[in-house]
């Protein structure tokens, strides 16, 4: 027997950045949420689409499609997928608090990727305590 | 190319309670937003769980678990799965904007369900234009 889960309490139990918690799981999906702040890596999953929603904050996706590079600017609120295989850079100006939902062992870093900087977490999501 | 959508203006376009809009498409995946107030029916879905978040207002979700009846209570900005084959009915005692995630084609009085109320839409999502 499960109870809700508050995304702000979860929120709060955590300040690293880049390094999602599991929320909760549905069928083979995780929900995670992660504290954004200043630029990822470009990286891209291969098999599987990537849900954003912008819980607080801002955020901004690079996106290379086609070998055409663009971005888009999701505020509050807002939803994004990024399709399978497309490379993707997630960008935040200030800390922003980010939901994904994808498959459940989808690595952060997806299964392509530039050079992983120190401060990048490459991880499948950590469980809340 | 697709862009993001905004969570509020899908939900300002239409009155409509238990009518779930879809917002977007991930792998085979629904994200569907809808107006929940007063009750809604009994009812399972067989081969997949459900994930609840509430945007707006509060949610209450009735559960039949191992022949158990419980309740659970759910604030803004908080989650919870249903998990397959359990009968759960929504109730929102004011209206209140859910998100729901759930596989393409699943609909929104599942496999099983008692007697379906007039004010009950049932249907696997309806495309924003």
């Amino acid at each position: 027997m499960t109870e809700p889960v508050n995304l702000q309490k979860t929120l709060n139990s955590f300040n690293e950045l880049w390094s999602p918690r599991i929320v909760t799981q549905f069928n083979d999906y995780d929900v995670r949420v992660a504290k954004f702040h200043g630029e990822y890596v470009w990286h891209s999953h291969l098999d599987t689409d990537e849900l954003f929603i912008v819980v607080a904050g801002r955020l901004t996706i690079h996106l290379r499609e086609s070998g055409v590079e663009r971005s888009v600017a999701l505020q509050q609120g807002e939803v994004y997928v990024v399709p399978r295989g497309i490379e993707h850079k997630p960008e935040s100006d200030a800390e922003s608090h980010i939901l994904m939902i994808e498959p459940t062992g989808t690595l952060t870093v997806g299964d392509t990727h530039d050079k992983i900087p120190d401060y990048v977490d490459a991880t499948t999501g950590h469980h809340v305590d």
